[in-house]
């Protein structure tokens, strides 16, 4: 079907704005031009080697330009990229690779350990590092100029925060719907520049990349975050616009209250969890508007935002569903809960995948007609906004009584005296789970158990309120900053 | 496919953002709620005419609130909309209706001529007079709730300059990706307002209704088209974003010298052909950036546009194709042209149309692999801009040379003392043909022959200069604005 060929994304940005600023990484900028013959020459490089189109092929890369370059050259040979998460160990990177069929695996030096396991195990698959292939020999690449929008472009595994990791296959068409319901939603200025600091092998940093193909925007790229560095190049470099998660917020927040932003920045777009009311009103009094998002790797990004004008009068929402896409709250029985009424959350649109790579059966269990099952709970308003209450796995029942950890978090975390914090359910003889809350304390600060639980019960029903608080140094993340529970749950034993 | 349906446009638009305002009329706010409700109730009037899903519904009404609501009743109801140009004869519209095979036919008190015409003359078409039935009884509609984006929204047929008229079908999402990928290069703010003087039956028009749904924005619209009634408005309303063709752009322009436009309007996106360069100059100097673009009915509106920043630089381009678009030039053997060579025009993109109603011939000859031949002639340049030479129709050779009359007609409007032309090709025993020109004269101007001929030798190779000048009172122009040269070619026989 003719409507949905393309010229690949790369190509066309190249032709429709070639001396347009595309990035701006470590002191220097590069136009769209630059960009498309580096990921021209790494192509070529990457032919020469033997890597061709409808191959899968594993990038293990750290957040540089010239991963980038990499990242584009596949798109460029019509290579569907198998992106793995830099924090895995090596045994969960070979599972990855072996389950995705990955004929080559292209990584670069500073994952010698992981390298080294690979090369041991995996003697079939084909090793490419970065540094050590960037001059060799260059072929004409065939170029695959027209992308189909239902071909895949990248395979990311899921976060496996619950049960076994699976591929989810995020078409081109996937990606551009997905930067389209953003910019339909966030608007598209030409001075806008987007600032990466989130990991481009998470969907919420790669599809940084495809917005700026795009939208033709230019992206500021970091290694990693760093509140006093992302503050100065916001300033330096006019950003407008960044993508971050609460912790990420609340650090820069903290740097910022003597000196708000510049006007011009317009968003600062909010994943992994709604924020606290406090950490709202502060950032507004940092001129920093928020937009809460709700999304996954299975909606290539946001699916669902949460406009500044509402943040405060729908405290907690994640908003509503972007112009292409949907949601709908459904009871155990398959029907549609009414306004108010929690359920599992399901999510449609043109930016949700096709389903898990060579797992047609969970696949067919997730996806039906269209709708994906996200397993997480939430609900809609009266107005249509959705609240995320919880991941399903997670829901503590408490004497009959249903308790959502994140809620819960969303409390205690708004205590003047604390960093971060997770709750679990524990077991219980009298209520059969009761909720208890792992605490991060502030520096310099203190608190005590006590005038914790005299916080929360002023804003919880009682079997709400943790009837444990842990004081530890961390909350176990996974890197999309997920809590890990089953982690806490490991704690809890300790304590 | 599941990523083919999307919820109804209005309805989403209604969900999303209910409390916006969607249209400013005759003096008055509407909201997308309104809107939606207002469909909504034309929905049910209409249902109980027996008006249903997948129906053709020949559509000949104004430009104004009631007609918007009637074609969006239409959408909700997934209705074909066959919409007839309304200055169009009674026999051109019975053809198109009868061609469309349309079983109702929407109408309103004002085309009471081909009204009777058309009941007199088709007597198993069901008319349904707007003024008639609006207060008429109400059944609850059967509404479609999800469309498929590769389902006919609307019909409308060519503007016939050349050949038979042709119905060209337009779904869901070629109307969805034209705004998208005008969205791509224009921008998006969240002040935007668009006015629309254009009429809604015309690509031009109906288009801006669509946008208006996509990105939520607000729409200034008229009943017709008037200078200084479109510069109030748009002071007024702080309108953004206008559409027009050179004639009206030219009229504002000429009122506005005194005082230019308010800083926030940021487009006009001009249609209809390229501009000449002491309209592009004057337009700047009245705070006017100008789009200039190429589209047509196939193409669900532009597909090309050139950006303010190239206009002079490209003087007379119509720009580079959108993202999501394709452009290209072919010689008549079928191989890609150069660049700076002339040839056909080819488009491709997901806003191209799958081809006419019921003509599948006519469609496998004008669509082959998703490029649809335009039959116009130009130029790609070194940079990739498209020059839009001429319909290859009114293409004359004089003397084995081509001259393309959109080009000598550039030239000649540019005379401080013309208003209007339009040239065509005149037969002549020595060369085979000459171009002539007819001139509209601006009030209290005066010019002599002998004055345009020479101004016209400065400026353009010997070949290309009209030979002969017909002073008349107007050029004859289709409801596009296109120049309708079988008209021209029938008064030169009159001199």
């Amino acid at each position: 079907m003719s409507n949905q060929e393309m010229q690949n994304f790369i190509y066309k940005r190249f032709l429709s704005t070639p001396k347009r600023e595309a990035f701006y990484y470590e002191g220097k900028s590069y136009t769209f031009e630059t960009v498309y013959h580096e990921a021209y020459r790494w192509a070529g490089i990457l032919s020469a080697k033997g890597v061709k189109q409808s191959q899968f092929v594993g990038v293990l890369l750290k957040n540089n330009l010239q991963s980038v370059f990499v990242l584009f050259a596949l798109q460029l040979l019509g290579v569907k990229a198998v992106i793995l998460n830099s924090r895995l160990t090596s045994k969960e990177i070979i599972w990855q690779l072996q389950d995705s069929g990955s004929v080559f695996f292209i990584t670069e030096d500073a994952f010698k350990k992981v390298r080294a396991d690979v090369e041991m195990e995996v003697s079939s698959l084909r090793l490419l590092v970065k540094e050590e292939i960037m001059d060799d020999d260059f072929e004409e690449p065939m170029i695959v100029s027209e992308v189909q929008l239902d071909h895949i472009c990248t395979i990311m595994y899921t976060s496996g925060t619950t049960g076994h990791p699976k591929g989810v296959m995020q078409t081109y068409g996937n990606h551009l719907w997905s930067a389209v319901g953003s910019s339909l939603n966030l608007g598209l200025r030409d001075d806008d520049v987007w600032l990466c600091a989130v990991p481009l092998f998470h969907i919420s940093g790669f599809s940084i990349l495809m917005r700026g193909l795009i939208y033709g925007h230019k992206i500021v790229l970091l290694d990693s975050f760093d509140a006093d560095k992302t503050i100065t190049l916001i300033r330096e470099q006019k950003v407008t616009i960044m993508s971050a998660v609460s912790t990420m917020l609340k650090k820069m927040v903290e740097r910022l209250q003597q000196q708000p932003l510049h006007d011009s920045f317009r968003c600062m777009l909010l994943g992994g969890g709604p924020a606290s009311r406090a950490l709202l009103e502060d950032s507004v009094s940092c001129g920093i508007p928020v937009y809460q998002t709700y999304g996954m790797t299975e909606t290539s990004s946001q699916i669902v935002t949460l406009s500044p004008e509402d943040s405060i009068k729908k405290l907690g929402s994640a908003g509503k569903a972007l112009f292409p896409s949907q949601v709908k709250i459904c009871r155990e029985t398959g029907e549609v809960a009414e306004a108010n009424e929690s359920g599992e959350i399901f999510v449609k649109g043109p930016n949700v995948t096709s389903g898990y790579l060579g797992k047609d059966e969970a696949t067919a269990e997730k996806i039906q007609q269209g709708w994906l099952a996200t397993g997480d709970i939430g609900l809609l308003d009266e107005d249509g906004f959705l609240y995320v209450l919880d991941r399903r796995s997670d829901l503590i029942i408490s004497g009959g009584e249903n308790v959502y950890p994140a809620e819960v978090e969303g409390i205690v975390a708004a205590h003047p005296a604390v960093d971060d914090t997770g709750v679990i359910g524990m077991k219980d003889s009298t209520w059969g789970e009761v909720p208890v809350a792992f605490v991060v304390i502030k520096k310099d600060a203190e608190v005590s158990h006590k005038e914790l639980e005299e916080y929360c019960q002023e804003k919880l029903a009682k079997y709400k309120i943790p009837k444990r608080f842990f004081i530890v140094d961390q909350i176990p993340r996974n890197a999309a900053k997920k809590i890990l529970r089953r982690e806490l749950r490991k704690m809890v034993q300790a304590f």
